[in-house]
């Protein structure tokens, strides 16, 4: 960030009154230019005793398998952007929503919320995937998972699923796995 | 947003190939300036059968009692921004924190997410707050609630103590009461 988006004026790094942090200041119109964190919003789909995943076809982790998600954007609830995202990158629709995942990701300045939900009817293959595919437990490519994350909530699914309670929980995934994949804080990459 | 905050050249407002929506693109250096939803992360100190609100010192709402909560900043967790906005609103330390409450406010672009804690000691009067108290839930000032999700979190809280029961819930408030106090999309306002 340099310039002010509202009058184009050279931005100063300077810690504004009342505040305790470095903040981008415009000197020309005096406003002050917040960074604040982004929210990816996704989706476990259900259907049986399976979960629908998609291989991804852009970086990072190209070929890899993940849950839909994505940027939530301006104007929609969490949810809708966890449905946007499931009929962008898999072609599903879904019901029964339920709020069941969220992740901090502090160092990529990014908190994820992810939603479970029955696969309702077909499914397909979005243009930010290279393949769309049911997965029972037994069937999950464990070693070729996008991201830890994933890893975290197909493991709690599985486990939650034979006790028939689903908690939602909330943890911060170890800043190691972002250097692993590449991740610059920062970026609008996404899972 | 007028200008591209990298390079100061004047946007365009475009809909980028592979995408829907109208964003704000660089013509110089072709970046796409992305506007997201902010979180704001708070807190609801518990003490035996009392919970501790502040009365703002602030606009808008500025007298009405509210639960400590404010923008998440880059580079902390949820919790971390939650415990921050309570020591800076209410000097309060709190402890056993759990994910409680959230909610989306879609015609401000704001997510909201508010923990559930035990007060931890002493709490004070912050920089924006005109005083802190302990409440039961007999003497709550229901009329004089800053915003509908304040009344909202504690209607919950104090059934929910109830039942020993604190589901993680998430909805979205009426867009009316943004309008009644004066609430605009895309400003930097809070709790
Ligand atoms: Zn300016
Ligand atoms: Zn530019």
């Amino acid at each position: 960030m340099k310039y002010c988006s509202d009058c184009g004026a050279k931005l100063v790094e300077q810690i504004p009154a009342n505040d305790d942090r470095l903040r981008y200041v415009c000197p020309q119109c005096e406003i002050i230019h917040y960074q604040n964190p982004k929210v990816v919003v996704g989706c476990l789909p259900v259907a049986g005793d399976k979960v629908l995943l998609c291989r991804r076809a852009i970086a990072p982790r190209m070929g890899y398998w993940t849950i839909p998600a994505g940027f939530m954007e301006n104007g929609e609830t969490m949810l809708a952007g966890a449905l946007r995202e499931t009929r962008e990158e898999a072609a599903a629709e879904v019901c029964d929503e339920v709020l069941y995942r969220l992740f901090d990701i502090p160092h990529i300045n990014q908190v994820y919320v992810f939603y479970r939900a029955n696969l309702n009817g077909g499914f397909g293959i979005g243009p930010e995937s290279l393949e769309s595919a049911l997965f029972s437990e037994a069937d999950i490519p464990w070693s070729e998972l996008a991201f830890p994350i994933v890893t975290d909530v197909l493991t709690e699914f599985f486990a939650d699923r034979k006790t028939g309670e689903y908690p939602v929980r909330v943890s911060t995934p170890s800043p190691l796995w972002a250097k692993h994949v590449g991740w610059e804080p920062d970026t609008d990459k996404t899972l």
